[in-house]
């Protein structure tokens, strides 16, 4: 019996994990640093209080529990020793016999790590509950007080990075303030506040077309969203960014500029790009560890294209099917296949009722593309319960403009505090 | 145009709210430490992954929103002064012509705050996602490990004090391991979870009769549950409880033993009972302060009682709505009422499908009181969304025993720390 070890259940793991499941002659274990997997690509309307963490993250262990062959562990892997195929993990030290290697990416900051306390970035529920949080609470603060720099401030966010995330966290939070929160303050009108999308970059969307980046800037202007281009940010602190010698006084400040892969390549030695990806083979797997493959957002697979595929749920999707098969294709004594992505295209919302796609020389804006990625999101979302309660959440919030999670939850969960104990500060 | 403020967005001060709402001559300064009102009565199945926090609980601005004549500040308050009929909170001092102070009551350790640590209370979201994070960790941490004796006491739950809310808990705890869990998991068998219910008192739910206390002691054994009354836990640790002479190893520890009022009485110099809570008037004003006005857990009323009224949620909305009328009256030159509360008897779930109520000689148990409990619940949710979403999801975990919400979200949520971060210490 062949032991496969899956390390990260998002969708390259689990894709994979679902093929292999009930095979004879295999036993899988898929080990995730969480219990859940998380649909990623609707992580900012968590961020954004439309959605419960709830209705986008699924136990992975429920997903996979009618596999009798895999076992899941919740666990945070620490090494990979290809030569004698195993896998070390906080609690455990596993052997493998073909090992998937998808645990995906973070976000970077580029030596300035003391950033991310400012300005978190968006991969993790926790982030996305973090963002929440610190966008709620400015509102709230800014109703409190009289002062009106600080009010201003309070109503300030600041969102560096023009790529997908970037546009919709502006997307969203320019709809928050002129619609969600319009009628729910006495001392301060939401529609006031100042939000400005900073790109290092000469436009917003750079995968995209320049048409329709062009009429994404043009719809987020229309919802209040200062887009600067061309705008390297030099500082971030507690009390807003530095510009060069510009200075931006704001509560709020988000991270969408970059991404990093997993430090697991790296650490095994292997060839890896200016991102940490780990270069792969034809067929996904690693140069003289035909045992050993790699997935989705860690992989940089670029045979027979100009540039590395990107990190999208489809192209991981498709990624961990094609090694599955791959695997159960060679157990059987058959010969291995290559990898051919099939393009799904890429695609944005800005906003409600508004989003742009690329796919080819296909390409679209504005409610119809809109309804097209409501549908696509619903369909990929994994498991039915969620899918069915996104849809009714989105069709109600549409009609009424309301978020359903617009809850403050501390961090703090005790009443009795040690003296000792530092008090968390809020955005 | 007089200006009360109400102190507390739980159900008395929420419906005074809405009473005083629009209303002309009057202004209201509603003032709550959370953003949001909070559904108490399902906490314990936020606590248990049945239901998301957004799902009980709701924005209190979002609530009062139509209400052009009321302002809601999320602050602490720190002090009230009757002579100067202020209050001040952290960022605001404010002065009333009546004050309606609903801050409701915490969890208590009776001297021991240092077991919070150890065995969290049910109180706000934040426990509630604190207690749902340790239970859901430890079956993780059973499963990673091989050794016999860690698996127990992480399959070990411990919840102190057989009121309502322990016995709730325990009954969900124990439906959790026979039932959600059970196909879940490879290394562990999540039906071998000891669920141990510690009542220092001679029988469990003393506020019912000893009749529906046996029915429940019975129904609880057949989810697994063991009830152990007259037991006086004396100490609480990480690695357990000790009760007298007995060790109990258990990773997990639930306090559901006791509560005390908000200290708001005590700083004031008005007349509190042995709880901290105010003593009031038959009108639910304090002695010789007939502007100051207490309502919900926070008052004591006696008034043609043998006992004080207990701290249930149609208490808290009687009296909070009878307060605004009067206050209404008052204005309007009428003379003041006195307070009656209309009995709506007491419930409490013990796992699916099961329920005791009692109301004045009418008593009930098995699946007709819990069908009863469903639909009063539903009917008091605040928000018809709410109401929609918990029905839909209610409604879908009776038919597949599934529990939409298991998602283990952790405190941390930076990528980066810093060295000198002490890193949290999971249940």
């Amino acid at each position: 019996m062949k032991h496969v070890i899956i390390v990260g259940g998002g969708f390259a793991g689990l894709n994979a994990a679902k093929i292999l499941g009930n095979k004879t002659d295999i036993r899988v274990t898929l080990i995730d640093n969480h219990n859940h997997h998380l649909f990623q690509p609707l992580l900012y309307q968590v961020a954004m209080a439309a959605l419960s963490p709830a209705e986008i993250a699924v136990p992975i262990r429920r997903i996979l529990a009618g596999y009798r062959n895999i076992t899941v562990l919740q666990d945070e892997v620490t090494g990979v020793d290809p030569l004698q195929r195993t896998v070390t993990a906080m609690e455990c030290s596993l052997h493998y016999d073909y090992l998937l290697l998808a645990c995906g990416v973070k976000h970077a900051y580029f030596g300035h790590e003391e950033w991310e306390e400012y300005a978190p970035g968006l991969k993790t529920i926790e982030q996305a509950t973090e963002i929440r949080r610190r966008v709620l609470n400015v509102f709230e603060a800014a109703e409190r007080t009289s002062d009106c720099g600080k009010q201003r401030k309070n109503l300030t966010f600041v969102i560096v990075g023009g790529g997908p995330t970037g546009v919709e966290l502006a997307g969203a939070i320019g709809e928050i303030s002129r619609y969600t929160l319009a009628k729910d303050f006495r001392n301060i009108n939401p529609r006031q506040a100042r939000i400005i999308l900073i790109e290092a970059g000469p436009r917003i969307l750079p995968s995209f077309s320049e048409k329709l980046a062009d009429k994404a800037t043009h719809d987020l202007t229309a919802l209040g969203v200062q887009v600067r281009t061309a705008s390297q940010v030099t500082n971030i602190d507690s009390e807003g960014v530095q510009i060069g010698d510009e200075r931006l006084e704001a509560s709020t400040v988000l991270w969408a500029a970059g991404v990093e892969a997993s430090p697991i390549g790296r650490s095994m030695g292997v060839e890896t790009d200016r991102m940490g990806r780990i270069v792969v083979e034809a067929d996904l797997s690693i140069k003289n560890h035909p045992e050993i493959f790699v997935a989705g957002d860690l992989a940089n697979f670029s045979h027979g294209r100009a540039t590395p595929l990107p990190g999208l749920a489809p192209v991981a999707l498709q990624q961990g099917r094609f090694i599955a098969r791959n695997i159960l294709r060679e157990t059987a004594g058959k010969a291995r296949g290559n990898f051919r992505y099939l393009d799904k295209g890429q695609l944005a919302t800005i906003g409600r009722s508004n989003a742009i796609i690329e796919l080819g020389s296909m390409r679209l804006n504005g409610f119809l593309a809109w309804l097209i990625w409501v549908f696509i999101h619903i369909y990929y979302l994994i498991s039915f319960e969620n899918k069915f309660f996104v849809t009714l959440h989105w069709v109600w919030s549409f009609f009424n403009f309301r978020r359903g999670a617009r809850l403050i939850i501390n961090k703090e969960w005790r009443f009795y505090r040690k003296n000792t104990d530092e008090k968390h500060k809020e955005g």
